[in-house]
């Protein structure tokens, strides 16, 4: 039944009887794949880079110091506590041995009965180097974090000079996307400029502050209804942010950035919120991979392989109803895990699988602090505060089955609903910081 | 009356009729100085390298995941909102000239009439430059959430290794240093120890984590009173942590370290807390400074100038009851940055200037989560439980005034009491994360 070494034990796995499961990726499809497997009959071993995960729905507001990082990040350990027959590594997987049946990590490589890829996207700067080297992605914390601290000591450089057009560059913040990820970096920057900042840099023109959104279609939300783009986009030019369509951003320095048409604009911050690209583990076929994405069938499995499967950002199932496969949101992402979680246990007990169904309770996107817009799942639409409640509740409730907490409930409201204390205008030791690379080197097993 | 350079402004810095009084370093000492300080009088600078000051006190909070940073952390601007003829400049004083009266930075020289020089402490490796390179200080933010990231690096990488002496050194904890900080550091890996770590890694025989305070004198907590000193050693002892005294650690490679009498301990940590020195500014003459610190007089002021002053820790204030000046407490650098604040406004109004005394209101250090030992002011003491509330009451009062947020109380308090929820047991993606420099160069006058 299982191809496992049964002679030594590698990277501390213990070896049983039970057939194994590895999963690559602890994020959303993950963990609640994980949850719902039944380890009474199976041993799972789950590897990621990080030994927590992220609530990424909320970066910008940590990316915006509206909530500080360790609200929106849940240990993966803690997360899993008591789940038996359960086993984390926290490393990076490089490979995989489809024929072997292996994956490959810094600690060595270990077998699997059935693998569970769900390694989620990247930022994807379409091969351009140049943005890729000066842009601000907003995917992980560390994106997040590294924006907050360059917006902050872009502030504080602003307080130090009187050189008129370095001032005005050091406020003009150019977002490239008009989709969730660009209009709520957006949103969260005028509220930052309407509501806060004159506060703290009483020395400067705060008012002068630029925020631009640079869409390449010709309308924000492309994914959402029709109704819902325009209300976001009416509700963000009230707050005053400007917005450019049908622009593509060619180049960008640091400095100035340049569009397709020869435009320039002088901005301190390019915030890029553009592209997404599947993170493709290497060792499957081609044929397996299209656009960085693993082609699934309806059960999720991979293409020519029979106990290979991959979840959510990084799976593209298409069906008729979703022509380019699934929407990259937290709601495929939980339901694709908890699907191939039931079919898994399905196959030890000798019952039936099902095939995925994705059930779209629809999306949201906010915009500033008190306002949103909705789309549900059966096609209505709402926006403004109603929406913008909805979106708290939302996603409070993610947030607290996430982190499995419920005081945090009590500490992250407080944070995020009173707005001159939420907004921590602290800028971390990022200048002086010496980090000292700690790699994980090959274990003696 | 001034020195300003009227047809410039530097820095930004708009020059007034009112005297100019520039303050270097925005901790306690800073903070109150200028809190208390009267600016319908007098023009503040305030210079800081952070733009956000920091609780020091519960740093081993942070380094041991019972707190998170932002709980522990300022924005200097939040905390000084409103303050007329304030500036904060987010810069480091590289030198003064005491001769014009300018103290210089990376974006110019400033002009004052009075400077009060408060930069506090860094670590202190004795010229041991191995130890330096592989130990973990506990001064600064930036210590802790290194020092936090190492201890859960450390437990990841066991979890890898089935190599029995490996995984011994990966849980060998060796704090140097048996004051305050090194008895609080050593009491919380303790508590990890003996009522967290188990769960989140129940593949590793925790138990055998050994922590250990090596300690150059006969006893702990020297600057505490012989009974302090007993109880704190009986209480360590009894939650399972080594001490070892008469002891001075000579080297450490990052593995192994060796002692003076030829000792070793294989330990993937050492915890330096063994000593700190002054930041002193060039600039002022040789005889101004002793071992890393500047000589006051009952005024304040450094001796053979007459207008620079020095605060707390980096301040030594010799007297009868302090001959070796007074001690480097947080209650010493908020008395002395009032006494001089109202001195300096008392001169603005031709009042009365009054001698430094110290009140000392004692001194206490945490043993654990419920415990403590506690030294008065007036010679009594006490310790245990009814010491440990005590000690959360004090430190709960200053750090609701230092963070000037009341609702931080609530969700401080909620971290901090409940035992599994507030060890967060989450490492930053130190390994990953690629911080780009950005250093702050000469802005354009």
């Amino acid at each position: 039944m299982t191809k496992q070494k049964k002679l030594q034990t590698v990277l501390n796995v213990p070896t049983t009887n039970l057939p194994r499961v590895v999963v690559i990726g602890g994020g959303f499809a993950g963990l609640h794949f994980i949850k719902r497997l039944d380890t009474s009959r199976y041993q799972i071993v789950l590897f990621d880079r990080n030994n927590f995960h992220t609530f990424i729905p909320l970066l910008y507001q940590v990316a915006t110091a509206g909530l500080e990082a360790p609200n929106i990040v849940g240990p993966i350990r803690k997360a899993l506590h008591g789940k038996k027959n359960f086993h984390f590594r926290m490393l990076a997987v490089h490979g995989i041995d489809p024929e072997a049946k292996t994956v490959a990590t810094a600690g060595g490589s270990l077998g699997y009965d059935h693998l569970v890829i769900a390694t989620g996207t990247q930022t994807n700067f379409f091969g351009n180097a140049e943005i890729a080297k000066h842009s601000f992605p907003l995917k992980t914390l560390t994106d997040a974090r590294q924006l907050r601290n360059h917006l902050f000591q872009s502030l504080e450089r602003l307080e130090l000079t009187s050189d008129m057009e370095e001032r005005q560059r050091l406020l003009t913040f150019l977002v490239v996307g008009g989709g969730p990820t660009g209009v709520e970096m957006a949103g969260a920057l005028a509220e930052l400029r309407n509501h806060v900042l004159k506060r703290d840099y009483p020395d400067s023109d705060i008012s002068l502050m630029r925020i631009i959104i640079a869409e390449g279609s010709d309308k924000l939300l492309t994914a959402f209804s029709e109704a819902s783009s325009e209300e976001a986009r009416t509700a963000l030019e009230s707050m005053g942010v400007e917005l450019i369509f049908s622009q593509f951003v060619e180049h960008y320095d640091g400095s100035v950035a340049r569009f397709k048409d020869g435009r320039e604009i002088p901005c301190a911050t390019l915030i890029w919120g553009a592209g997404v690209e599947g993170i493709v583990v290497p060792g499957l076929a081609k044929a397996a991979v299209a656009k960085s994405q693993y082609q699934v069938d309806e059960y999720l499995k991979i293409g020519g392989y029979d106990d290979v499967y991959a979840l959510g950002d990084v799976a593209q199932r298409t069906t008729e109803k979703w022509p380019q496969g699934h929407p990259g949101v937290a709601q495929v992402a939980i339901q694709m895990g908890e699907q191939l979680a039931k079919n898994i246990n399905a196959l030890a007990e000798g019952g039936t699988i099902k095939a995925f169904k994705y059930f779209d309770k629809g999306n949201m996107a906010t915009i500033g602090r008190n306002r949103a817009v909705a789309d549900m799942g059966n096609g209505q639409h709402f926006s403004g505060f109603p929406a913008w409640i909805a979106w708290v509740v939302v996603h409070l409730y993610y947030l607290i089955g996430f982190r499995n907490r419920t005081f945090t409930l009590f500490s992250w409201v407080g944070n995020y609903f009173t707005y001159s204390r939420a907004i921590r205008l602290v800028m971390e030791p990022t200048l002086e910081e010496k980090l000292t690379e700690v790699p994980v080197t090959d274990p003696k097993v």
